[in-house]
């Protein structure tokens, strides 16, 4: 038992259909007095409604999709303009991103309100693009203070969004098990992680309306991201991103389509991990406890069925084994995972 | 779903053998050039051994258990007469307990070595007390930056102080279940808490020397006190903190004969909580499975053997209840805390 943990210092407040007070709370706690929100537009409303009791001195809305630079810089000036103390992002992953880049700068602190399943929220990780050239980085600035996750926020996104954002987030806590920095601790929050997307994706499934599904859900994707945050990216991400760069995929989608794959070719070398997914899932044997839920809630299936070409296989296999961690318990070849993308690509049973 | 959860932002380094070398690197990491290694008599030398490389100024080893307030007003004099940038500690609760007195007007930050299962190193709650009467409180600038935990330095703590302290550590998780700011992630890390106490204690009881054994109670204890911190106090430590202050008995010794009475208290009427303890446990039921543990560990059994008068259980019962959380699983009654603190008195089957 050899390993270094950072637990990053957060407070979440899980407060479904209380985001309003609970923020009301969390601002006089901290005592802020001149809070600028950032918000999407399409957030601008329900951002009106749940910051109405806070000393708002501005609202930004000019949110873009992986932060380009001068989106960002726009941000900062706006911030810098009113004399901001706290930022308060209401949105998905952008949103909060783009917080992120103005508290990078300037160290205002930032109360995070998420709108999906996406954990940025939950990291100390930023990122910024210019001229579609991404640059990310480590800071713990950009760590939200508090984060109030508030599931009836989340009753927006549709059903088959929310299920494969659910997935993506069910892909961070089972790589966590076997990423270059797994380790006892980021395991144990995984494996609660599982347990509660288990619960929660079938019951949004059969209920789109459910709060408990949703719950459980938002509660489950804020331990995967905390797990992934700590553990970095394993064979599953690696593959997500090689596959996300070349052929231009949906991400949620294309992290719902590999998990399986992935499970099954690393649970044979890493029993213990597998055996602890396999009770997550309440199963005995993990690849059936993910096939039964995928089962469930009608997981997407084939890379095909998002654009994947079939003669990009040898090259994505190539990157892969280029782009995988030294230490995955399956030991990577252009074989195996030539093998693994095919399956992956037509759909086909998990091996 | 409705709770606050902060989580403190703290680095561990799991190295059993390494603390030197683990020591060097984190010291490094920080930047610090003048270190107070805070170290009572007894472990003077080991912390010469393990600080060997650090830039220490100087070495303090008037440490006494609780801290008094003359004792925590000198050692911060010699931290500024010697313009200490880092505090270093090495040792069990009073050590740490030091450094923290010296953190909290200081701001110096400490880097813990820890070399009991006491678990003060993972917690922002600082103690002093001046003529035997004890202050406490929370403060984030006595929550050490870093934790070295090095298994090997548990070695010397004899095999039954460490099945007690190891017990104590448990009780922190099991209370962890339903004290009053219990919540999903404290019990997720309470669970994974037990589950190491369960395999690290049987392991020393049969092998002191097994570094396996100590490195899994090692990792057990600072997870038990994570979640307790987080959790706060529930029955058993009202219990516990009742009988100690009335009766003067042994800290670990009377956790360790408590927990099982409180458990078999509370188990019918927090079932979810039960199962999870029980699935710890390896165990269908929770009190068998804690039954099953302390079998194997010949865990102290009767507080009479303590020096508990039975006289005392009356007076006793109605601290308890006075004291015990409002929301325990159980409603308590001096009737049924009665015939608990008299089970635990003579050693009885736990109901």
């Amino acid at each position: 038992m050899r390993f270094d943990h950072e637990t990053l210092g957060q407070r979440v407040r899980f407060a479904s259909g209380g985001a309003r007070e609970s923020l009301a709370a969390e601002v006089g706690l901290i005592g802020a007095e001149r809070v600028m929100v950032v918000a999407g537009a399409d957030e601008r409303e329900l951002a009106e409604t749940i910051t109405a009791d806070l000393p708002v001195v501005v609202q930004h809305d000019e949110v873009v999709m992986h932060v380009p630079t001068d989106v960002a810089d726009r941000a900062r000036q706006v911030a810098a303009e009113h004399r901001a103390d706290l930022l308060v992002s209401v949105g998905g992953g952008s949103t909060t991103g783009l917080a992120k880049a103005v508290a990078l700068t300037s160290g205002i602190p930032i109360v995070a309100v998420p709108t999906t399943y996406a954990g940025s929220e939950a990291t100390n990780v930023w990122g910024m693009t210019e001229s579609s050239r991404k640059t990310t980085g480590v800071d713990d600035r950009v760590l939200p203070r508090t984060v109030v996750y508030d599931a009836s926020l989340m009753l927006s996104l549709p059903a088959d969004m929310s299920i494969a954002s659910g997935l993506n987030a069910l892909a961070h806590c089972i790589d966590s098990m076997w990423a270059p920095r797994a380790d006892p601790i980021n395991a144990a929050l995984a494996v609660e992680g599982i347990r509660a997307l288990d619960e929660g994706l079938p019951a949004i499934q059969a209920d789109p309306r459910s709060i408990d599904g949703r719950e459980q859900a938002l509660y489950g994707a804020y331990l995967s991201a905390v797990a992934f945050a700590s553990a970095g990216s394993g064979l599953h991400h690696k593959i997500c991103h090689v596959l996300g760069g070349m052929f231009d995929l949906p991400h949620a989608q294309t992290h719902a389509v590999v998990l399986p794959h992935v499970l099954a070719f690393n649970a044979p070398a890493a029993p213990r991990a597998a055996a602890r997914i396999a009770t997550s899932f309440g199963s005995d044997n993990a690849v059936a406890g993910l096939a039964a839920l995928r089962e469930r809630v009608d997981a997407p299936r084939a890379l095909r069925d998002y654009g994947m070409p079939e003669a990009g296989i040898d090259q994505a296999a190539r990157a892969v084994v280029e782009a995988a961690p030294a230490d995955n318990p399956t030991p990577v070849t252009v074989e195996n995972v030539t093998a693994l993308l095919h399956a992956a690509w037509e759909g086909a049973e998990p091996r």
